[in-house]
């Protein structure tokens, strides 16, 4: 299992056309990585009404503005700069250097392009959710555009770089990370980490004597509940897409997904029991999306007993990591750097220790410990300096009093729900 | 047609394969029963919205709570019992006894535990809906996970038992339940009656001293016919993926799905107009899913004219239905039982009637009543004694005083729409 | 490129039958097709959120009712008169007469009618959204019969007619559009436009006096983002589904359906900000969906930086068109018009002039502008008698009264948030 994974599942498709044993087969790969593309798209109005659900109702329109416009403007970046720099041609490992722009190529070349944007636009949008309601709209648009168009790709081009995989130095190593735990989540969960420190907490969320955490509640669970799962089942399309290949490893992928999500949920809520915590509905749709991250990197390499376990374990971890934030000050809104970020480093790790056929291989395990750490210390750095010179040159985070009158009036020229009354700054103590 | 359809249609794909007509058709099957696993996944988000939007805000937590965790411990325990329960080798023709927990196993096993998951999440979600707005939560917890571990699998082995299918006695009788009007909707309709007769009404719901009902109306109607279209598409994937193959059938199927769910809300709009009831978003949204539940068993073997009937029907019956279960003072708040289970009923009784080829064959209309009833008593007694067991053992009901406080205060330590100004015992008179 | 281009598409499942290339091609030409109608399908819950949420609070139930009526209603019409009158056989080639109500066929040919039923309840649900908060219920609801019965199916017709494809006078010319920019989304919005030149504007649209816009924000734009992103999910079965095959071109139809979305929502940012527009969450989604309908014509035939340029445009035309609207009077409650005409036509334009291998075309340009004023000069003045004769015997629009109190309490037994306390009528000036 030392051999590079990903990079063999992304050749599949064409292997499978060498072979000429199925004619007609290319289309199957291209309709059911398009399919997957939609599923992986869909992902964007889970991330958008969880984040919206979980922030007050004065930031409504913010929120979905960001949403919105990050998956549309990352769309067009990383067509035009990000997928050349990931998957181009890659002879240093470090970054690729072809395919920018691409407007010919063959119907696979469209499909991969297509699936990656839809990746892409995933990484950037758990920025949002930690950042939410006190960052300036525009400056939060420019760092997703440098995400995409940098910070997201050259990480992806180490794992999964090279047209199409096999060339990066982590892919040469032998780094699994199936569909992107590490890839995608904790890369952007890396860069929401970031942001939220060069941001500071929300007013009001740390008592400004005490220093106590208060709980500012999010206006809408039901939208949680609803982008809960949406996310769960973007994420079929997100793993089982993976393949890259009409595969009939589809069908593992993807029960691992059902039962990661739905273990990581019962992790949330036992770890909540035992530690003698509220059983919170948000909680709850975290530990699932917790389970979902975890799997995702051994979703095709670990049995189903493996990927329930997996969950349950990233469902704990989104809990207490949580906590871990909040008691160093940090203000994550929606919980997006447990989520993605401890709960991806956890399972990379698990991807490499439940190896079907391989378990607990040292020389594997060490290889995902590198690449955790590796994709730590490329995204960490780069957005810390990222936002910081963002905050210097145009201000990351909105004045005090626009962020306690709402960023819909302040940024915006909308505000959600103008019929219905609300309390304006409510805390619950 | 006298066959076992649904045990031959289950053996297609190892058909398709042993004839050696298509190369790769194995995976465009797992590909295709994946996708529509995935849909069918998504029927719980509209499940949770048609019932949040029925109920009160102030049990929107609860509500979304209790429909999130039993897809997640339902998926696991399903996985670890249920399978094999219901699925596992079955000579007896009345419990399967293998499979459980299965680790290990082909592609196309890990696929349809994957696609069987989704279908026991949707039966035990059936009853939340009924049972809403006064049950605590965790008994009602306990009660999905029997029902999902031993009511709805032993039923369904009947139907469709053995590895795959043809082995359950009600099989071997020639029982039509192409996708489950019985074997899903049904049994958890009859689940969820012996729920609500056990709780009892919700307070208010009728009148102290005349008995009168009293209209309690949802707090979001724009959810309910969110929820409503997203059931109709999840079952696209509920019905056309019932083939278990990449099936050319799948067109007719989901034609037949299309017009029934069309017929059905007609048919609930026109028998409101005829017995001068009120018009209502509700009923409409109810009237399509219950043609949804009409066409679920005979969407493989009838014509686009009788799938239009069925539907017409089955949606006139779920008004009818919610009536007469109002008069007897069953409070039903989401119309799950009219909905699920007498639409559930006629459906299965159409498709015993509305054979292409085969209409009106006496045999084959007397299998179905045989289905139809063994269905009502073994579900109804056997969820009878759950709930009655688990209200003496744990107290099912929330005390009044909870109740009208709302759960989402009382069990939880959230609430759904903290900003808004709400009304928080509503009811319009 | 004077080939008929969609007839060619139409015609391919069967070519790769007669090739005999691959066996089973044509099951999974069904099941491609099948899982793209369901994504237009859910189109539907799309519309109906867009337009709820651009919409006030008294009419949620109204606006919910039409959307999900239409729906219902014009599947069973579509099925029972407009497929014959669209794809029966065509010898005039100006109206089909076969396959009414078709009972009996082929897998192919109910999985045809299938698709083409979303599209027609895509077509006329567009009307909805334009004609919102003053139309009378009754009166909408058979407006949309005769559109989806007669009015949409005699255009379609001409560019996609005959059994499949290429009867029609339109196609014989060599008219491009694929996936319907003008054959579904222009149509649908000639015949909004009709509809709200009889029914007038909204009560305090324009100031009475000073005829001055005002404007009337919608009661929740976090249904409207949701709403975005479904519609924009759903299109990519409509375009990706309009090869009619499981086509290797379904990659790059999806990728430019992907670019051209993003790029409508810059369009639209863009253009507001240089024409010093506050720049709107509900404009930002309306340029996204432009830039969808823009690309529906060419998505097959352009590549991806003339995708990106179609959907740039088609979102810019967006917001100037409703201004233009505006500043006639004209009250299109969600940019029906602007959106589904303006930019349809623009697309359409496009389709022409950017494909590849035969750019700027003059003939087929020529041929395109054909298009495009054939469908405005037969959709708009049918329905404009249509409008006006109901508005005369049934009355379309409701008393001013009625409109003021809010349709749901007039024309519909429930409202949609009784528990929320709102104002009634909240205008932002």
């Amino acid at each position: 299992m030392k051999q590079k994974l990903s990079a063999l599942l992304l050749l599949m498709p064409l292997a499978a056309n060498a072979d000429g044993a199925v004619a007609g087969s290319q289309n199957i790969n291209i309709l059911w990585v398009c399919i997957a593309a939609a599923m992986v798209f869909f992902m964007q109005a889970g991330f958008a009404l969880l984040e919206s659900g979980m922030s007050r109702a004065k930031n409504a329109v913010n929120v979905m503005m960001k949403n919105y416009v990050d998956v549309c403007a990352g769309s067009l970046i990383f067509w035009l700069v990000g997928f050349g720099l990931m998957f181009g041609s890659n002879s240093s490992g470090f970054f690729g250097a072809s395919h920018f722009a691409l407007t010919t190529g063959t119907p696979w070349d469209f499909t991969v392009l297509l699936f990656q944007i839809m990746f892409a636009a995933t990484a950037v949008t758990i920025c949002s959710g930690a950042m939410a309601e006190r960052t300036r709209y525009d400056a939060y648009l420019v760092a997703a555009c440098v995400i995409t168009a940098f910070i997201y790709p050259v990480f992806g081009s180490w794992a999964w770089g090279g047209m199409y995989g096999g060339q990066g130095w982590l892919a040469k190593l032998g780094f699994i990370d199936f569909a992107g735990s590490t890839v995608v989540h904790s890369v952007g969960a890396w860069c929401a980490l970031a942001g939220i420190i060069v941001l500071g907490a929300r007013t009001g969320r740390f008592d400004r004597n005490s220093g106590q955490p208060r709980t500012i509640p999010g206006h809408n669970l039901s939208l949680v509940a609803l982008g809960g799962f949406i996310l769960w089942l973007g994420w079929f399309g997100f793993n089982g897409g993976s393949t890259l290949a009409a595969s009939a490893d589809v069908g593992l992928i993807i029960l691992n997904t059902q039962l990661a999500a739905s273990a990581g949920a019962i992790g949330a809520l036992l770890f909540s029991k035992i530690t003698r915590r509220p059983v919170l509905l948000t909680a709850t749709v975290n530990g699932s999306v917790a389970g979902l991250v975890g799997i995702t990197a051994g979703a095709a390499s670990m049995g189903p007993e493996f990927a329930a376990l997996t969950g349950l374990i990233a469902g704990a971890i989104s809990v207490y990591g949580a906590g871990w934030l909040e008691r160093r000050r940090l203000d994550d809104v929606v919980g997006a750097i447990p989520v993605h970020g401890f709960a991806g480093a956890w399972g990379t790790l698990a991807a490499g220790m439940f190896v079907q056929g391989n378990m607990f291989d040292g020389y594997q395990i060490a290889v995902q410990i590198i690449g955790i750490f590796s994709a730590f210390f490329w995204a960490f750095p780069t957005a810390l300096i990222l936002f910081y010179v963002l905050h210097k040159l145009f201000g990351l985070r909105a004045s005090t009093e626009d962020e306690q009158r709402g960023l819909d009036y302040t940024e915006h020229d909308e505000i959600g729900y103008p019929e219905f009354h609300q309390n304006v700054t409510y805390h619950r103590e």
